[in-house]
């Protein structure tokens, strides 16, 4: 047995409580070096003549990876506290595995082994239910459509009469949102996140003036609340983005500090080096990358931590926002988080709270910060396998898997998966414009676990490099559309929202057969299963329907 | 190259705060399978052509146990950001580990390395800086010593008379305390931790009636302000034990909750599962284990975190303590653990919290709950070498370097190093009363890192199997102490006082030679080093100067 590859510590991905009083302990091993694994487990209080008294269960062998076997059960300890070891058999050899290390047969001392001390309900990960059901699209304003010309900012250019640029502008609003939402709700999406929609000088409004203000070239706070209203009639949630890394360059207190130097009341706020302060190409104060407009806000300051809160709580209670996207999330401090987190349930239990990580969460998702991030990690798989091409099936089923045995279960069930963004190349561009492989890719999309969230335009073929290539205006002339691939997404959609095994009502696992050239995985609760077959290359393949399916009726559910 | 040994994670052991701007970074490989490892490290925002600009730099193998080398560095990013690989060198074979798995070549998207996204001060592990200089003495006060008979409980036996039980008492209080001072300076400590001292019919007092009262059998709260004086004037702190997982059963509000039921405004102080309550051999509340007498508070409820929190708050205010020993700390939330921080750091930022837990540590010691946890891996591995022998020093080299590998340096240089408390059999009765091993263990016990703590009455010889019998009433007939015995443990603790190495301004590092049965270790900094050799074994060992240390001047601190 390779030793060295077994991996467990009590907590993070590999001991998660599920519910109030349900644990969920996983383990990984070296690829096929392990055949079956047992639980051993027991109260640390119960003893009997001097022996620690345990159950052992078996694990399931549940995921695989290019390296590792992945090992997962669940247990519900009476007393809500549990001691527990690995009893790992391989061929002519029985190892215990415990938190002090490998033993060669049982130990009856709990103290040895890993400890789980207890489940607290408050420590459970509780991302909002209607979270998993929910199908998302991305609007980001000023593109999406200009419905009240009396609101166009200076210099507004007719709507698609020009590429996005980096300073351009072409009027989008809220009226035009409104005027859209049947359109939307007919492609069958019941979630928007909009960019930013707070007063701020440029197209983007990622350089936040006010965050008290709406910018007056999208409508006003009353044009917002009826925008919410008519969304929240159709079942639509709404989520705005919320810029707290960094502010803009002329939001008041910036421009104090700029005006004033060390005597400003403000100087606190941000990071100064020295002062006065200077922009350029090394401003002399800490940024949000090296961008002199984007002054870093100092969330440990008790001042703007009270004045972030304040916003985050007021745009929840005026207007009734669903839920936050958090902007450059890991470069902000976890205690401002926590404290978020706390504020903004306290206004509404069940508002989604979702930052932005491009890469590993795991810090940020132990229930005590965000419900999920932006899965760019899902993105990243789904290009290199149908994009670039540049990976197999096989590799994309060992790249995802350790992407999902990275996280909880109850994790991935409520991640943010897309395929591309205002921050990315548009997907049907990453493809070379090659329309079925896109049809491909929002296959995976929407019958994969997580919360899908389409980029406003890609659903009807909309091109575009990166930014500011991908902010086009939205195409709003049929003939301009693809109509197929719009219908593709919408039959999408409709699946999705029909069987409640494709909205994550049930288990995941992929089913990786030697020698095929197939992306498969069912979606299983009980006896019910989906199954989803994806074949990522040019050539007719063979897919065997597994053992763990023989005997069951078979619907196709995509052509019945 | 064995990759499924590889692991590095940007958290918790792997990368940790060490001060504002440097970051600890750690990586772990298969014993003996890599030659040489460079970190590869660049700002996340600073590109040239298209490619990401990184630099690399040596790591160090910084330890070794008995399946993996940690190899180590420390770096400081100037914009407190940081994007990381590893390049892993072995024999014939040179791979890139990054967070998406290993490479053959080098990348030059940093989207595929490690991210650790911001350093934040507030998020830097912060114990005060007084802990790793104090030798800690821990006080059972109900058999340290009774000096005021008036206060005496009822039945209390003459000092000594009787073997200790669960329910006798021996009348210690704090005047006994207070005379005995000055042999606590003439011994050496600088830290006293009490056991509980609130309210509380048990002898032990972990069954607590009134947070907010001393124990009338102790003194009045005149006599502790008076203790702590006597002890701040001597430059000894005073840390108290804190009992907050569970209350006693004569604790006013579960007596409410037993009078009046669900009807109580304290039911949900408690964690019942029917009404009216019920103790016996399974009581119908939750308790700390199954002890009917200490049932568990519901630290989740607002209302008993405030009185917890206001408890925490008193006692440093009105009696100036310096810090708060955690009792079964492990079986709170964390977020009460949390807010316990913030509350007590605002009464004095340099106080200390100390955790009971027995097992890994790790999620409380992120720099956002404790300061140290009791260290009984670190008891469990002496006690495994020198009282019950059943490991050779190079298991046991092995053994304690897996204990400081699974956390940060900055926290190993804190941890409360114990050989024996109130909990565990006296550590001479550990020995089978063989005087010599405990002089051994006592040589690691104060030239090792962390902050030490000698369990009352262990420096004079005295002897005792698991609770009660660990509780004996101190010896203070000098006839009947062991002074050669306590002649050594004052030299250790002057040593540790004089030699700033031994009380962790320097590395540690095992010195691990082949062959050897010697367990040997060094203290060091810059070209200054405290060489530390101990023979566990019965007969003469050979220990050749280690390389590292050759041409240094040598002086024997021990008999000079």
């Amino acid at each position: 047995m390779e030793r060295s590859a077994v991996f467990h510590r009590p907590d993070q991905n590999y001991s998660f409580i599920l519910d109030e009083s349900t644990l969920g302990i996983r383990i990984r091993t070296k690829k096929d070096d392990v055949e079956r694994i047992e639980l051993i487990h027991g109260d640390p209080y119960i003893w009997k003549d001097d022996k620690w008294v345990f159950e052992k269960i078996d694990m399931t062998l549940n995921a695989t990876d290019a390296l590792f076997d992945y090992w997962e059960t669940t247990i519900t300890p009476p007393h809500r506290r549990i001691r527990y070891g690995f009893e790992l058999h391989a061929k002519g050899e029985t190892l215990l595995y415990t938190e002090k290390g490998f033993y060669e047969e049982v130990l009856y001392d709990c103290q040895y082994y890993f400890c789980f001390p207890y489940l607290h309900a408050s420590e459970l990960f509780n991302a909002p239910d209607w979270v998993k059901d929910t199908r998302w699209y991305q609007i980001f304003p000023e593109r999406f459509a200009n419905a009240n010309s009396s609101i166009n900012p200076n210099n507004t250019i007719p709507w698609g009469a020009a590429e996005p640029a980096q300073n351009n502008f072409f009027g989008g609003d809220f009226e035009g949102v409104i005027e859209h939402l049947d359109y939307l709700v007919d492609l069958g999406i019941n979630g928007i996140y909009f960019t930013p929609i707070f007063k701020s000088p440029s197209n983007h409004k990622y350089d936040t003036i006010d965050y008290f203000e709406i910018d007056p070239q999208f409508g006003t706070k009353e044009d917002l609340k009826r925008l919410v209203k008519e969304c929240h009639d159709r079942g639509i949630k709404i989520m705005l983005d919320a810029v707290f890394n960094h502010s803009g360059y002329y939001f008041a207190p910036f421009q104090d500090v700029l005006e004033k130097g060390q005597d400003s009341e403000y100087a606190n706020w941000f990071y100064p080096h020295s002062f006065p302060l200077h922009g350029g190409e090394q401003p002399n104060y800490e940024t949000f990358a090296f961008v002199a407009s984007m002054p870093k806000l100092n969330t440990q300051n008790p001042q703007v931590k009270k004045y972030l809160l304040d916003v985050s709580a007021y745009w929840i209670n005026e207007f009734d926002i669903d839920g936050w996207r958090l902007d450059v999330a890991n470069e902000v401090d976890h205690q401002f988080w926590r404290e978020f987190r706390t504020v903004v349930r306290e206004q509404k239990p069940d508002i989604y709270i979702l930052g932005e990580v491009w890469h590993d969460s795991m810090p940020w998702l132990l229930g005590d910060q965000f419900d999920a991030v932006m899965n760019y990690p899902f993105t990243t798989n789904v290009l290199h396998l149908l994009a670039s091409q540049t990976i197999t099936a096989k590799e994309f089923m060992n790249d995802m898997t350790t992407v999902i045995q990275s996280y909880p279960k109850n994790v991935m069930d409520v991640t943010f998966n897309l395929v591309g963004s205002h921050d990315t190349p548009r997907i049907l561009t990453e493809c070379q414009e090659d329309v079925s492989r896109v049809k491909l890719i929002y296959t995976l999309l929407y019958t994969f676990m997580g919360s899908p969230c389409m980029y406003y335009g890609d659903e009807i073929g909309m091109t575009g490099g990166k930014d500011p290539g991908c902010r086009k205006c939205m195409e709003w002339n049929p003939e301009r559309q693809d109509s197929d691939l719009l219908d593709h997404v919408k039959k999408l959609m409709s699946l999705r929202q029909s069987e409640k095994l494709l909205a994550n009502e049930g288990h995941f696992q992929f089913l990786n057969q030697e020698q095929s050239e197939i992306v498969a995985y069912r979606k299983y609760h009980h006896d019910q299963n989906v199954l989803v077959i994806i074949n990522p290359t040019n050539v007719e393949q063979t897919f065997r329907i597994p053992h763990v399916l023989k005997g069951n009726v078979i619907k196709n559910l995509w052509t019945h």
